[in-house]
């Protein structure tokens, strides 16, 4: 089988860079120094990967993730990077064997993981980015409220988000390092062992942090990209052209293919000018002409919610195709 | 079962204002005069109510769409609005009774066409959107070749995209006749009957189509909400407030529930600040004061890839959850 046989569109995995930074990442982070991000790839099979190049303990976004996880036996160790409400299939998964912790910045939060059956949490600090998080004054209260409730308090997690695409890198680290003061002060008052941050972004210069949760790494997309790290891209959708008209062509891939929040993909050879639901436009450059029927792999400007719109991704060599990996992880 | 029992992210569509937008547009274009783009909902379900409500033909963008309308009874008169090269499965629709259309724009369509089974085909037009569609000169040979190949040729179809949010109305109104002018040359070579075209944005004012192929007007959106249509807000993304700091709070809805395309989604009574994979964060009005565990409803700004991301909608009187409709046409 070969990607002529997909159906198009498709998400095509290349194996041998894949593999590269997997590997990449190993040398940088090896064990238990990285938690690798499954809602990069929301694939229990890529994970497998991961754990067999050492990274056994996992980050998810959500709780079918955690469920997904814990049935692949992927379970070893699970953070729930995330607050939830309603805990109650965290604590069926604990109740299970899987090793389960989830984030809390909150009363609500610590009694919904008490109620829910949960057995140990991360507080979660806000280190800048306006999301989730407590304030980092905070934290050690919040600890106190879980402890209060029977909850084991691993430590801290945070995320500085906003400093991924921070440039140049001495700014980046600068306000990397600030950044985590705040965690540290935090874990100080939380206690516990676990300071849970970082990303794709700054996996390189957050020395402080116990462990680092970067996804994107595993599969890459072209914002990432800019940034120069020793990540290829392993990921691409591959699309057919339909149509070929003078001066421009469409490919079958669009808005319910790609994540578009960092706007628009790239087509190497090519000028992207728009896309559809099911279409995009692109201006071949000179000496790049296409006709009806070719393929084309199209690289996602975010990778994470355009994984989550497929089934599935097809792990290739060249253009063979060497295995279907489900992407069972999607939905809530 | 209320909404507060749903799992968040949820799509919630509100029964009343579905029907009132269904009625509406029977009003203004009732029966064939329709024909309801199915790529705006993915739902089976949301397409026997349009079906009831006199609309029996329908328009999809992918063969699984074909495919799924045809399981589901709805095969009367399908049309995929959309160029395929490997026209197997459509072939195979019609051949177990569903009466099957294709779009083409080229020999390669046409043959494919042809070589899949298909029995009936539109001539699709390019008539001002640089995407999918001959030449209006060309559609005359591109009949000529089907009929060649012993296809029927029922019309034309063109789309004039680019001109849905035109303002005022008098320029759209102008654009919309110069566009169809094309179209309609285009169909008196090629024959037929059947002249396909327009969108929610022009379908009360495209009156030289024979038929309207709108979606949005369903469901609708905040993009074409600003269009001032007799269309209201019938679907948002239910989520929960997860978090909630001094000056904004934290919604767990984001990029993988909602199509971002169109920019960020609108939360009444909030200023919505950023998306994440998961979150939006969001600060409320004066007066709106939200907290954790509260339920929001989040309009996204663009309907049709916001739905493609959900596996259900839940069909909703108040609060009150009456069905669960499987958004069941998703993927390709």
């Amino acid at each position: 089988m070969d990607i002529y046989d997909l159906q198009t569109p498709a998400l095509v995995v290349d194996r041998a860079e894949l593999q590269a930074n997997l590997d990449a990442m190993t040398q940088a982070l090896p064990g238990s120094r990285l938690r690798p991000h499954i809602k990069a790839h929301k694939t229990t099979e890529l994970a497998r990967s991961q754990a067999a190049n050492g990274h056994c303990n996992f980050t998810c976004a959500t709780i079918r993730e955690m469920e997904g996880m814990a049935r692949a036996g992927l379970g070893t160790d699970l953070l729930l990077a995330n607050e939830v409400l309603d805990a109650r299939r965290l604590g069926a998964l604990a109740e299970s064997g899987a090793r389960i912790t989830v984030a809390v910045d909150s009363p609500e939060t610590v009694a919904a993981a008490a109620d829910g059956g949960v057995k140990e949490v991360l507080v979660d600090v806000n280190i800048g980015l306006p999301r989730c998080g407590c304030p980092p004054t905070e934290a050690g209260r919040i600890a106190d409220l879980a402890r209060g409730r029977g909850l084991g308090v691993r430590g801290v997690m945070g995320y500085e988000g906003h400093l991924m695409m921070v440039t140049p890198e001495s700014d980046k680290a600068r306000m990397t390092e600030e950044a985590m003061a705040l965690l540290l002060a935090a874990a100080a008052d939380v206690g516990g062992e676990v300071i849970s941050a970082g990303g794709t972004g700054t996996y390189a210069i957050n020395t402080w942090a116990t462990e680092i949760q970067a996804g994107s790494y595993a599969l890459m997309d072209t914002a990432y990209a800019t940034l120069g790290f020793p990540f290829q891209h392993a990921l691409s959708v591959l699309a057919t052209v339909v149509s070929v008209s003078a001066g421009w062509a469409v490919a079958d891939v669009g808005l319910k293919s790609l994540g578009m929040d960092h706007g628009n993909p790239t087509i190497p050879g090519a000028a992207v000018w728009f896309c559809s639901d099911e279409h995009t436009s692109f201006a071949p450059e000179e000496g790049h002409s296409v006709k009806v029927g070719d393929r084309v792999r199209v690289l996602p400007a975010h990778i994470d919610p355009t994984v989550a719109m497929h089934e599935a991704m097809y792990v290739v060599d060249g253009d063979e195709v060497s295995d279907r990996w489900a992407v069972d992880l999607r939905g809530w």
